[in-house]
């Protein structure tokens, strides 16, 4: 007996382990985690009444129930009241509230737009009230955000107006359910089974948007094809729309330019035909007889081989105005992007956006809003803002942002992309002197726009917890939260996103944070330092490519933006060069146009540098570079130290999720540091500074690295 | 106050209405229904004793966490035993067990096979035990179905073998992801992250894999890319076959004939030139040196355009051997497939594997197994058992089935598909006699097989539940039942599935099984009714075709099977015709050989019969096709109906999910025959019987139905 018992385990040693694929998001709704944190709350939520009669009062309820599911045990869940005359919640629009709370209530709501709510502890009560129901869903959400992040009810005195319009999810989901830049596995759009079957997820989809205030969807890659304008997908898209309109979601769709050709064999696609006009009319008219409350167009054009206006000498004006007056007797919009250049055109890439549309401010229809990405190239891992913001004083533009990251580790980083979207969001365009962000820009305030909008390139894929990365449902959230309300502080949102999906313990809390706030500048130092941009790999933009040269457009190349030689490296777009720095405020042009007042971040993006020349760090600047690569891989190896000490503190599945991830990118900074390093050490010449460690091979081993099918094409 | 009462919701109503994706699968471990129930297993839960040390051992403890965390409440989870003496079951190897125990129990050990366990009552006990891990793994997966099942554990005296050696998983998985076949999203291999992630869903899919006795899975498709056998794949194949090792589940790979060629630039791929051989001789010892316990190679070769020795007028015997001479030295095995014919082969297609295949008898070497379709066409809803069973003394035979539904409806179909494979297991070849049954051939006994084996072709893929339809579950389930014994009770197997996957709820299993024991005549009946074959729509094959003809292959029409004409419709294969009927053994020529003994099921798959001939049912054949087109329709509503009644049974989520598949089932059973009775009432230009219902379009509407990215190619 004595010999068995050295070699028996006992198993009954369950803990809390419970698998926790991450699927649920932020709205985990977490057990509480004591006694007296589930009494305090039982009061309240045991006490609710929900008043009203609407899809979405329906799902305001169905929430409740399960956020109370998750907060109680299952044997301790609360009893039922149903007495309204001790209900300590009331929720319910202005018009269902009591008219003994409305009068001590009516300033506020006299602020209240038709989204906004009220979220007010009056009288010993909660109040949960808007002018509509979709506020009065996104007052529930708000409501369960404060329980999730256990904050107390009695001081509760918000009053919210999203500061944005649209706000929108991009999907560049193909109809065969591949998804361009999508590292999270494939569509969730399941078009064979719709619109027979609803999906328990799409309808998870909806509330996570709503959650965040997300309310508009353009389900189809802006790369489009012209089939999901007829009507074997309008039924489909119309049965998504039907799941998503209770939660205050509209549906757009992406219009392929020439689709009056492909669909319908019409000869021409110019805008100024009447026949395409009154096609698109049709066509239109067709769409809203299966989706009432259609939101509109999202529309690439003339880029990247997409069809549009120029192939026919008409302007980006002609184009959308054609598509703004079919939808205008609908009330739809039409959203128009500004990603607009062409390999034939002589000027710096960079330049072409902003030369083709700032000469068409004021010539768009008022139905139309130009959406324009961050930055002027594509989304790299740093850009200064796009120089049309700011610029454009008649024509409402929208922000694109990237939440996949095509650019930036694609779903095995983490990044918070919140950090730099902060940075673009507060860039100071000085359009009307200091103070003029581009958060300004954006909320409409700046230039009184009519229509403001924010747009988001979803993350979104089959794989189980949604976006790949588990830290990437972080990127979700907060792009939700900044589109609501672009100057909203990100350490806030940063905070509420990790108690809400993965736990209210403050160490845990600091130390993800921690991690969060080193992520960005770690990454952008370990791939594209000192203002260097479009050194990734060729086609799929994953991992170094600073040799990519030559091949079908130049403008796809990295040799084209560094133009390294052993002198020098970096693209000059001053007045001696490119002259893309004349785009941007006289303020600007002073400090980007001196390379001594040039901060290091942006240096190689606008000027050419000499490899010894001395920086303000007092290093040269091939030190600088090589201690920035190698100051960006101890960034990551920190990074997952940090969260090695995470361990126990959430759930096993999800912590080895994270950990693995980290694996991958710690050997991805040294990948990135090592290739960029020995590509450009040869033309430097120069050996490593201190500190930087010796790569690991040899640069013919990273430009023979090989991977096949690398996702997200 | 009593205007607002009346619009009041009372949202604290908080029913069990847990979403339930089906994750889980059939290891739900749902939580005791009643305090009786608990108490009764706790008493065995709380004195468990687990002896030895392997990774095998940690994912039994593991297995046995999961699965009390499961069964009771987290407030109520039994407490810790840490002493033997009086421990009430006890999970040992017979090396591990206590010498007090073995002497009672070594009779039965000496029954035991390297995979097989016992687990008996024993003197107030409860012993799992094996001879190896795998087997004391699978004893441990049987105590917790009888648990799970809410089987008293007092009666337990189980000794179980398996019957067959090999029992595989096919994945037609491509390394870009798409699922050939696959309805249930895209392969759950994210080969961009391996090696370096090992998913949860890895652990889960050995997990489930293991619980049934599965322990061997081909990875790759048979339609193979070369590629999968360079190191960048081997070594992410290799992280797989890591992480399923201590399930017992060992990793083979698909093998495309011509890789030397591919990979190397070899001028042939000839099987008998030397240069060849040697290739694959250090091909194969590279892939060891990854995965020392590699399994082997599944071999697709000489059909529907894969290259094979045929290209080099060598035998597939040649071929198969110069692969099993490679990986002999270590161990591995060869799986060829006989599903080889050609279009421009001018007999039968039916007919040319058996042909192929029987002079090759005994040809092969002793680690070749011969992998045939349980049909000698494709896996049609219904076909006669291949002609090869029984007529391969020399050669080891192993069986093909297809889990995923290719020609069943796909996803959205329900139908049992337990129910033809042991149509198929129990069919007599005749080969020794009444009672040779193909069971017989597969489980070597007939033959005395040395080699033993069955594979199933997945039906995994990226959808929550894993395979679409939360009921093809249970044809995953039935597959590994079936293939440790191919004798099994089907109905044990279903009931065993449905309380550990929904509920242990009398008549919901009664219910569930009813609907079952019907589904598959039912969908007979709707698709492919009195012996019709591969009437299915080109490419995808969703969805009826019967008109489908020209094009690349005859063979891959529905007119080369059915040849209607105004006279007569079906496929004349008794020596008439093709003589197809030859190859099977002189009881089933003399049955099948005439029309007026051939069951209906099979009438039109052997004979030519006339539209107007008076069948033993007293039908015409026209009417007897019609009557069953409309009787399989009617066989879905009721399927449909009786599913209704099961509301509130199950969980809301898997319910509803059910429902709308059985919503689309309905529409396409309607599809289906309306379609066909359409199409060849044309032809026999004889009026719908009473009783069927007229169909809903004409036959134009069905022509030109067209649905584009159907599933599957």
């Amino acid at each position: 007996m004595r010999k068995i018992l050295l070699t028996i385990f006992c198993v009954i040693q369950v803990q809390i382990s419970w698998a926790n694929d991450g699927y649920k998001l932020w709205l985990q709704y977490l057990p509480f985690e004591n006694k007296a944190v589930a009494e305090y709350y039982r009061d309240y939520l045991e006490n609710i009444v929900l008043i009203g009669n609407s899809p979405t009062h329906s799902v305001i309820q169905k929430e409740l129930e399960i956020a109370i599911e998750g907060f109680f045990d299952m044997k301790n869940k609360p009893g039922i009241n149903l007495n309204p005359s001790t209900a300590l919640v009331w929720i319910g629009t202005e018009k269902e509230l009591s008219k003994d709370i409305l009068p001590e209530l009516q300033s506020q709501i006299n602020q209240l737009g038709d989204e906004g709510y009220i979220l007010k502890y009056l009288h010993g009560k909660v109040i949960v009230t808007a002018k509509g129901n979709a506020g009065l869903l996104y007052g529930t959400f708000a409501l369960l955000k404060q329980i999730q992040t256990r904050e107390k009810l009695e001081n509760l005195d918000i009053l919210e107006n999203p500061k944005i319009q649209l706000r929108l999810l991009n999907h560049w989901d193909n109809l065969n359910r591949t998804v361009e830049r999508g590292y999270s596995g494939f569509s969730i759009w399941n078009w064979h089974r719709l619109p027979h079957h609803i999906d328990q997820q799409y309808i998870d989809y909806a509330r996570a948007n709503a959650s965040i205030g997300i309310n508009g969807t353009s389900i189809t890659n802006v790369n489009a094809n012209a089939l999901v304008l007829t009507p074997e997908y309008l039924e489909k898209a119309a049965a998504l729309a039907d799941a998503f309109r209770p939660y205050g979601i509209k549906v757009y769709l992406t219009a392929r330019f020439n689709a009056p050709m492909m669909l319908d064999n019409l000869s021409t696609a110019d805008p100024l035909n009447p026949e395409v006009q009154d096609w698109w009319k049709k066509k239109t008219a067709e769409i809203y007889s299966y989706i009432p409350d259609f939101g509109g167009f999202l529309v690439k054009a003339d880029s990247e081989g997409q069809p549009g206006p120029h192939n026919y000498g008409r302007t980006q004006a002609d184009g959308a105005n054609m598509l703004a007056d079919a939808v205008k007797p609908f009330g739809g919009i039409v959203m128009w992007r500004a990603f607009v250049y062409n390999e034939k055109t002589p000027t710096d890439r960079i330049r072409q956006a902003y030369d083709e549309f700032k000469p068409l401010d004021g010539k768009f229809r008022d139905n139309v809003i130009v959406q324009v990405k961050n930055g002027p190239l594509d989304f790299q891992p740093r850009e200064p803002f796009h120089p049309l913001f700011g610029a454009m004083s008649e024509t409402p533009l929208m922000m694109e942002f990237q939440i996949t990251k095509e650019y930036l580790g694609q779903e095995t980083h983490w990044v918070n992309l919140a950090t730099m979207w902060q940075e673009i969001l507060q860039s100071d365009t000085y359009a009307k002197g200091k103070g003029s962000t581009v958060s300004k820009v954006l909320d409409g305030s700046l230039h009184e726009y009519k229509l403001t909008g924010i747009a988001g390139v979803s993350n979104i894929g089959t794989d189980r917890n949604w976006t790949g990365h588990h830290t990437a449902q972080g990127d979700w959230y907060s792009y939700g939260k900044l589109a609501w309300n672009p100057d909203s502080d990100i350490q806030k949102i940063g905070q509420d996103w990790l108690k809400m999906t993965f736990s209210t313990d403050s160490d845990f809390v600091k130390t993800a944070q921690g991690i969060m706030n080193q992520s960005y500048e770690t990454l952008v130092n370990y791939m594209t330092p000192v203002g260097l941009h479009h050194i990734m790999a060729r086609s799929h933009h994953w991992g170094p490519g600073p040799w990519v040269t030559g091949g079908e457009r130049d403008d796809w190349t990295a040799t084209y933006y560094h133009k390294v030689t052993k002198e020098a490296i970096g693209f000059d777009r001053t007045e001696n060069g490119s002259n893309a720095l004349a785009q941007y405020a006289p303020e600007w042009k002073a400090m980007w146009g001196n390379p001594e007042t040039t901060p290091l971040e942006y240096l190689l993006w606008f000027h050419r540098v000499e490899w010894d020349k001395k920086l303000s760090t007092g290093n040269s600047l091939w030190d600088e570079i090589a201690l920035r690569y190698q100051k960006g891989v101890e960034g990551a190896r920190w990074m997952q130290s940090e969260w090695t000490k995470m361990n126990g503190k959430i759930d096993e599945e999800r912590f080895s999720h994270i950990s693995s991830f980290l694996a991958i990118q710690v050997k991805e900074a040294e990948w990135w540091r090592d290739a960029c390093l020995l590509y450009f050490g040869q033309f430097s010449g120069i050996p490593l500074p201190a500190g930087v460690e010796a790569p690991k091979h040899d640069l013919n081993y990273y430009l023979n690295f090989k991977r096949n099918f690398v996702p997200g094409i």
